[in-house]
């Protein structure tokens, strides 16, 4: 009886925590095809053997969390995630490094994001060491479906989806965490390809009171359109701006190298404190190098698209790149704003410029454990 | 950009068509349980026996329609629809009228709405007329679920999301459109309750350049926070400004009848064209039924709650009241504004304004087919 209680009440005062000695892996008896050819492998299409459940209730708190066989979700039609979409998620990596061991790359920072998309959708918080710890255990499990080879690596998708079964617009009394995995190819498997953008004045991706700097599902629908139009026009990227002011590049960070009116040598990308910018791990990752680096001066501050097409017509810019965990850096070559091109420049022997190529280098040396850094965690 | 939006878009192909010749109808064997209490009925908590799914795939178009008993879904959990929020909706409702009739009220309106709404983020297009007829079939199947009485109705909750198994962002290549159905009650069982709204400059619901013109669920996620931190300070909705500007309340298109600065009565509502106004089919309904009757002047203009506040003040307000497909209209007795309550006359003995009231009477009186009007469709 007292044990009945002290369990009752330690639940009902801790349901963000998950207990992993309930952990239950069922492994699969029926493995998935591997891709053997790493050429055709395409991002987020083919998913490795196995998967991470955690499902909670208001009631109960956090249930045992089950490793097994990658499969379909079984979901009331009612529930909140296909009405409301309550549903958030990340983006991370597994990577083998050269003496074989799986590494990730700043995980917390991951689980911190993954905590504050939650929360602004009224989704549980949780253990974040627990879902690190369970991930670790996933990429141990499924560690044949990591490709081998610089650049590549196993995609981590945790997401968290309200499963609530009821049409009542409000926070649900349960969800569904859960993480797939999947194996993916570099990037840019021949080297750079520098993009075209198109700044877009017509659609606007997030905005001062909305929710764009966190990693809802909800900030991506409605990007889709513009970016299909954007592609029909021959760019391969949406540049977003806000009432003029540059935000995000796809669905990437925006930095740029620029001399500024001061003259100085200046790394730019958009602040976040007005809640329109996603705060990424990469563009963090980015901005503590350059900072570190202490070679030209690095500002978090906002820039309107006709400030940066007067500093492009200058000669000013002097790089421009999108940031994310898929493509680490993204260079881009020219920005199409009201009907005018403005060009980058980009070194052509490496397609790109000189500290995008930089700032992908050291951050690849970091995921793949050939230098020595915190941010890098072996499993 | 609405209207432009639509006329840009087009469907390549006749994949919309939806053959009801194809209808597979499996009845369940196993009924749900019925709430014979209809005082116990609560929105969107309880489900009739039967739903519709259509599959689709970009290859094939729209597969066999079919009804069969409420079921989970299964769907990998890839699908966009969990990532994304690739997923829009409708809301709608049938009655029984006092012979015994089913009736739907402007079923056409929903299907346009839906479809506009799957087009803005890439889902296929579809035969409306089609599913208005599997709609029709539905709740005839399942007619015992429709309590009887005036206010009572099954609610349809038409939606559509993507099934797509890739983590790429971009435009599914298969969706699942599904209806299912709710037996519900008045929204105001023992008369209306007007409510306390709060005026957010804090949350922004909509913007122009995003989606809210559309019914999607990306426009809900985000909202469920402040109505929960406005209903802890003890307001029913929160009241929706962007830079000032009313554009609605809660989940409802919001009207006030005033006298204006002119001092002509006049009915107002936010209007359509800048892409922040969800096209409420009960907004069009009031609007229309207001034109007709001829009696005051009717607007679809922006006000900003400054000038409402102003205008509260000088007693210049005479209702407001926010419309939509669950409620049909909601009286407002407050607004909190900048710390400031900004009182709206109500009639005592009835609880809402008498503009309020006729409206919703009306209305009332054609969803039940009480008077002879175009709007009420039986089935």
């Amino acid at each position: 009886m007292f044990s009945n209680f002290i369990r009752r009440y330690s639940t009902s005062n801790n349901k963000f925590s998950i207990n992993l000695n309930e952990l239950i892996i069922e492994k699969t008896k029926t493995p998935l095809p591997k891709i053997t050819d790493k050429s055709k492998l395409v991002f987020g299409k083919q998913f490795s053997d196995h998967m991470i459940e955690v499902p909670w209730t208001a009631e109960n708190g956090w249930g045992a969390p089950k490793i097994s066989g990658y499969h379909n979700l079984s979901i009331p039609p009612s529930a909140s995630v296909f009405h409301y979409a309550l549903e958030c998620f990340e983006g991370m990596k597994a990577y083998k490094d050269e003496k074989g061991q799986i590494r990730l790359f700043r995980p917390m920072e991951n689980m911190k994001r993954f905590e504050n998309s939650a929360k602004r959708i009224c989704l549980p918080t949780f253990d974040k060491e627990a879902v690190v710890e369970l991930i670790k255990k996933l990429v141990t499990i499924d560690k044949d479906w990591i490709p081998e080879g610089k650049g590549y690596s196993l995609y981590l998708r945790p997401t968290l989806i309200a499963t609530q079964n009821s049409l009542g617009v409000g926070a649900s009394n349960s969800a569904l965490m859960f993480v797939i995995a999947s194996p993916v190819g570099p990037y840019y498997p021949e080297g750079f390809k520098p993009v075209r953008l198109i700044a877009d004045d017509q659609y606007v991706r997030a905005w001062a009171g909305g929710s764009g700097a966190f990693k809802l599902g909800s900030n991506y629908a409605p990007t889709i359109f513009p970016q299909i139009e954007a592609a029909k026009k021959g760019y391969s990227q949406v540049l977003w701006l806000l009432n003029d002011y540059v935000t995000e590049v796809g669905t990437m960070n925006m930095f740029v190298l620029w001399k500024n009116n001061d003259g100085e040598l200046e790394l730019i990308t958009p602040p976040l404190h007005d809640g329109t910018i996603l705060p990424g791990i990469t563009r963090d990752s980015i901005l503590s190098l350059a900072r570190q680096w202490g070679e030209f001066k690095v500002s978090e501050k906002n820039f309107t698209m006709s400030e940066l097409a007067k500093a492009i017509k200058e000669g000013r810019v002097k790089e421009a790149f999108g940031a994310g965990t898929a493509a680490i850096v993204s260079p881009i070559k020219s920005i199409s704003y009201k009907g005018e091109e403005y060009p980058i420049p980009i070194d052509e022997s490496i397609q790109c410029g000189q500290l995008t190529k930089r700032v992908s280098d050291k951050i690849l040396a970091i995921q793949y454990g050939e230098v020595e850094s915190d941010w890098s965690v072996v499993v």
